[in-house]
């Protein structure tokens, strides 16, 4: 029966933690698969995973047209190899979960066909290449679907799901923006056409109608912004209104319209998501509570002991106060035992970050006592606390912006950033005395951890540089540019210091995880247009350096070029001949300035350019873009007006009720350890009586590390009651344990 | 006392009409002030005023550099006439409003001082012409300020102190991008600065830090996009990423921002001003009441003869049967006489657009019964009502518009015009043959009138251009291209008849009011900005056309500008020689593009240029845009969100109950009309016995044709409970007659 009940906790562990991370997995109870669900998600597993993912994406860079080229057989290789452990994980995926689910499942499927596909290529490929024949990798564009579809690549599936639900909407808005274009395009026609207007190149102007609702387009971009209008207005100045209409209604109002249907769906379809990550969460805390209750009165309760177990399992690294905290408020009476409700609160409970702050004395207080409480070193303790010491460092870190302006060359200016590191050491060296070294290296001690490392670094590059200095005469560029650039990121220190800069810098932070999956969502496009590129264009256009004696180095290699803007812009590096060069030339595309410009090297020799630049436009621009800019908006409203939420607020009722709390306002880092300060000075004078002296407090970790993703969760988890979906949180709560396998399966794909 | 009665109802009467249009006026109770007000909120005094403002705006194309000159002496004659004008209107106000709220008013005093300066100016500038000394008439940049500040442009002061509000926080966003764009510029220096690279131009790269500051500053714009990365991406690939990183943080993330805090802060001004503005009318509705009501019973009431004579004073125009309506609204038992809270609602009820459909039979049934109802005529009435009769058009519309695409020269596609004009106007003819004329043309009939004029439009213009042909043998160019935007426009119409584009086209046009404020706002930035860069930059390019034989022709007069980008580009007519060039360059500076290259033509001389251009760029670009930006953004969510608000729905049961209504889903003009036959149908064959008999069905105006700011009202007071500020609802509808002037003088202002 122990065996038993251990292997119920083990499951119900595996619940938890599935609700607490919201993975969603409909994962099988037999123990095997339990064992397996925990190897799973374990985090080496998945580092190793997205290790591949990466390694596969990466692959274009050295096969051909390659950056750094290598052999066919050694990529070739790499990729079965990374295809295998794709196989691999997939083949665990599937033993964890239910058959029927898995193959119901497009995200497996997908896999599986993009494993199939890529072979079969490989094979083409490598056969066709020993008779000699050329023939196109074309499963290179198959690639991304490994970064979408593994489990773990949540976030990005999310974004992919919200582009595909907003894409109705935005089809009618982009009809009846291209009608517009038309239209437009067609008074220009009968406008200018009949004009005899040469632009400035002394090419026809707005001739061919094809040309004409081109140039429109890339004006709705302004990225030909005057130069289109130009021999129309030369002509007569009455015709600027027509472009002025033209502007106003494209640019200005279509393009706000596209912004307002994807932030509006964008919001809904984020509210729809959260509530059923909310019901599923719910669910799996029901499934564990069922496993693990013992009858107790009337109810069903989970004893202490088994939920202190539970807690253990799915939460190894907390300590043993923080568990006594959730204890404490999980079991608000002390009855002994925890209902289902607050059973199923655990989840967000485990969620919330507290920080456990021991007060202990200073390691040197304990190794060197006299040392370290003598009269210098309690007054040196004090004036670093003290708040013109941060003042005094602001104004050192201005002056020495300005000697970073100034010219490296002076011999006093190059001294005087000696002097400015061993200030900055000095600094550092000065906060870790006065402050717990522990405390000043917290987790969320963002900015000392910044600080340092930005100092150690520079330090380490500067001896670096001077040793190969004196020694070889000869300055490393790449150690110059990294020690001017950390040199340089220092000075963000001072944004640190005004509050109402450190909102803002915070709700940025904030926004880094969550940008990353636009980061995902931009690499699976810019991989997708990069490979179809390197197909389309490749060779075009050659770049050679400046000193080259090439024919047509000046027209990129293209004599077609010559005399074009494209050449005269010295734009001839922007090319498709390779992966990296790809990948720039798309992010210029993005940024839309000149595009029509660079798609000049295209389309010297094919139309088809036109095409593939205008539909890159509309995925990145009009829809990736237009759901970031919607992303940082909702990001920015959220911090503007979220309140604690409920949760939270009661772990931080419980932990002021005990006494262990730490003020929210005082959250500053700095008044935060003169507090801990004081309360060990309260024990040395007295030896206190309050609950201080367990030597802990604990802190509800500051809103500016909380993730956006979480923000949005508690906001929209209080909008919306889970009553309005699917079972009621009543029947959800009286769930029977043979029910403990979700039967809902259409929800899954959701996750 | 009969006297005394009917000065009440007028004072009574200009209550509520302030409160219908929300115009706050806090006017004297004085028989002579209430006939002032009148006069004052006349529509001709209205038009007269704004007449006067554009007059005095447009002085600027006939001044001074002028487009068309006019004579000093004329110009500041209508400018003495203007102010005159605009101190007229003044004095009025003053005499309708209470004499300590019009001194407190910074409205007024603004207008004062700013005509006081203008007369010294131009007194100044005349005295000096006479004796031949050229001075700066720098008072010209204070008549935007008359298009702001008088009464009747709440709008745009609305959005003006929208602005003032958000300037605080939108400062500390743009000082940490600024001391972000400082640091990325001071981290080029350093990589960028030593290597000795050029520009495509051959200039120095990144030497100087505020150039660098300057080009990066044009980069976050995206304008010189691809160019100022080029040199150290030739360099080495890796600086890319350099360039990679500013964009990402300063283009995307810190303009998403500024939108971010314009769109926060333009929602809650909003709600404060309409919160303000609702309670402002309840307030003015209660004065009202309190002047009419008489005793009945335990309550005060105003009887239903008063209350009519009241409707009918505020407003003259609407139909008896629509009186009635309201009636029967606000005196929804019967009893005689209408409650305080009924009477309250008054304001609102007169706001919304009730149509009266009056089921009239058509005017040729009554005048030639026989032929109208004849089976023939039948026949082709219900032709017309079939679906295929729009499709067949709809048809005819696509034929058109490949016919318009092909070449005019070609006989049989000039005469296939005429064939499609007669089409259309055999279109309107039969519509108007089929349903009653007057229903037809109906107020809210907006694609009707729209094809209607359009096409009788590009007839008058045809039939012009055709004779003007065939008696001087000389097409006229001006009436040429209006036939062909007319003939494009037309096009239009295929829009209308697609469920899913009506919608959105729905939003535009509901939009397109409020966009006229940001029209005004737009213009005293313009004018503003063109004024000072005239003073500026006036006569440094000159431009001539391209057969000209002058020197320098082709540098823009200008040789400083030899073989610039800015003279390549054939730019020279990007200039501040005049009002109407000044308009176009700041436009073509609003959409951004090429912006440092339009620079160069001030920058030759000039360094405050860049200043200049930046401070536009600022105003114009990251406030007045974002705010456009807000602002549909905010409108498209309202459309999208929006329920009917209560007062409306309360009209519509009424109209319902009373068996008047025409249901909601019958909103399309074809079937409403319909409908309103098949009624006519009804009272043929059997004399009807329902209140159809009357003669008339009501109908709530359309979703299509609401304002965004009635919606925006209607949306936020549902929000906001009256209740959170000032006196409680109760305390205003207890309000004492002795307090009928608003004590609460603050409020004022806001209005």
């Amino acid at each position: 029966m122990a065996e038993g009940a251990s292997q119920d906790l083990l499951l119900a562990a595996a619940f938890v933690s599935d609700a607490q991370y919201n993975r969603n997995i409909p994962f099988r109870t037999s123990p095997e698969a339990v064992r397996l669900y925990y190897l799973y998600n374990h985090w080496i597993m998945r580092t190793v995973t997205y290790f591949f993912i990466f390694l596969n994406l990466s692959l274009a860079v050295f096969e051909e047209p390659a950056v750094y080229p290598l052999p066919f057989l050694v990529t070739s290789l790499i990729e079965v190899l990374c295809l295998l452990v794709f196989f691999g994980r997939l083949t665990h995926f599937a033993k964890v979960t239910l058959r029927n689910v898995f193959w119901k499942d497009t995200k497996n499927i997908c896999i599986m066909v993009a494993i199939l596909l890529s072979l079969t290529d490989l094979a083409i490929y490598g056969v066709l290449r020993m008779y000699n024949m050329r023939s196109i990798r074309w499963s290179r564009i198959v690639r991304p679907i490994f970064l979408i579809n593994f489990a773990e690549s949540r976030q990005i599936r999310r974004a992919f799901r919200s582009i595909r639900n907003t894409l109705p909407e935005i089809t009618y808005v982009f009809l009846l923006f291209m009608f517009s274009l038309l239209m437009f395009s067609l008074m220009a026609l009968k406008l200018f056409g009949e004009r005899n207007l040469q632009t400035a190149e002394g090419l026809p102007y707005f001739k061919n109608y094809l040309e004409i609702v081109f140039d429109l387009y890339v004006l709705v971009t302004t990225a030909n912004s005057p130069d289109v209008m130009m021999p129309a207005f030369d002509f007569s100045s009455w015709y600027a209104l027509f472009f002025i209409a033209f502007v106003i209604v494209n640019t200005y109002i279509f393009m706000s319209l596209f912004l307002a249907v994807v932030y509006n769906n964008y919001k809904k379809h984020l509210k729809n998501e959260i509530r059923k990550l909310a019901y599923m969460k719910h669910r799996k805390m029901i499934e564990a509570f069922n496993l693990l209750k013992e009858e107790e009165g009337a109810q069903f309760v989970v004893r202490e002991a088994r939920w202190k177990q539970l807690v253990k399992l799915v939460a190894p690294d907390i300590s043993n106060s923080h568990r006594e905290l959730l204890l404490c408020i999980s079991d608000n009476e002390q009855k002994g035992f925890i209902d289902k409700k607050s059973f199923v609160q655990l989840a967000d409970l485990l969620n919330i970050q507290v920080i456990t702050l021991k007060i202990r004395s200073h390691p040197l207080g304990q190794w060197m006592p006299r040392v370290y409480k003598s009269a210098v070193s309690r007054f040196l303790r004090s004036m670093v606390r003290h708040r013109g010491f941060v003042w005094t460092y602001d104004v050192i870190i201005l002056i020495n912006a300005i000697f970073i302006a100034l010219d490296e060359e002076t011999p006093y200016i190059s001294y005087a950033e000696w002097v400015f590191l061993a200030l900055y050491i000095i600094e550092i060296l000065l906060k870790v005395y006065t402050y717990e070294p522990r405390a000043f290296f917290g987790k969320n001690q963002f900015w000392n951890w910044f600080d340092t490392l930005i100092i150690f670094a520079a330090l380490t590059a500067t001896v670096l540089n001077t040793t190969l200095k004196s020694t070889t005469k000869y300055n490393s560029q790449q150690i110059l540019d990294i020690v001017f650039i950390l040199r340089v990121l220092r000075l963000i220190r001072i944004v640190d210091s005004i509050q109402r800069f450190r909102v803002i810098m915070n709700t940025l932070i904030n926004i880094v995880p969550t940008m990353l999956t636009f980061g995902g969502l931009t690499l699976v496009v810019y991989c997708v247009f990069a490979i179809i590129g390197m197909e389309l264009f490749h060779g075009k256009i050659q770049f050679f350096p400046a000193s080259s004696n090439v024919p047509h180095a000046l027209e990129c290699g293209n004599p077609a070029l010559k005399d074009s803007l494209f050449a005269r812009g010295k734009y001839c590096k922007n090319n498709f001949n390779n992966f990296a060069s790809s990948f720039i030339v798309l992010m210029e595309l993005t940024v839309v300035n000149q595009w029509h410009d660079i798609l000049c090297g295209g389309r010297s020799r094919l139309e088809p350019a036109k095409l593939y630049f205008i539909a890159f436009h509309i995925v990145m621009v009009i829809i990736i873009v237009n759901i970031f800019v919607s992303f940082i908006l909702e990001a920015f409203f959220v911090e503007y007006s979220l309140e604690k939420s409920e949760v939270e607020t009661a772990i931080e009722q419980k932990i002021q009720e005990l006494g262990m709390g730490v003020q929210e306002d005082e959250l500053q880092q700095e008044q935060l350890l003169d507090n801990m300060e004081s309360a060990e000075h309260d024990l040395e004078g007295e030896g206190g009586t309050k609950p201080q002296s367990k030597g802990l407090v604990f802190k509800i970790a500051s809103k500016r590390y909380r993730t956006v993703d979480a923000l949005l969760q508690r906001m929209f988890e209080a909008e919306i009651p889970l009553e309005d979906e699917g079972p009621s949180f009543d029947e959800i709560l009286n769930l029977s344990p043979t029910a403990a396998v979700p039967s809902n399966l259409t929800l899954e794909n959701t996750a």
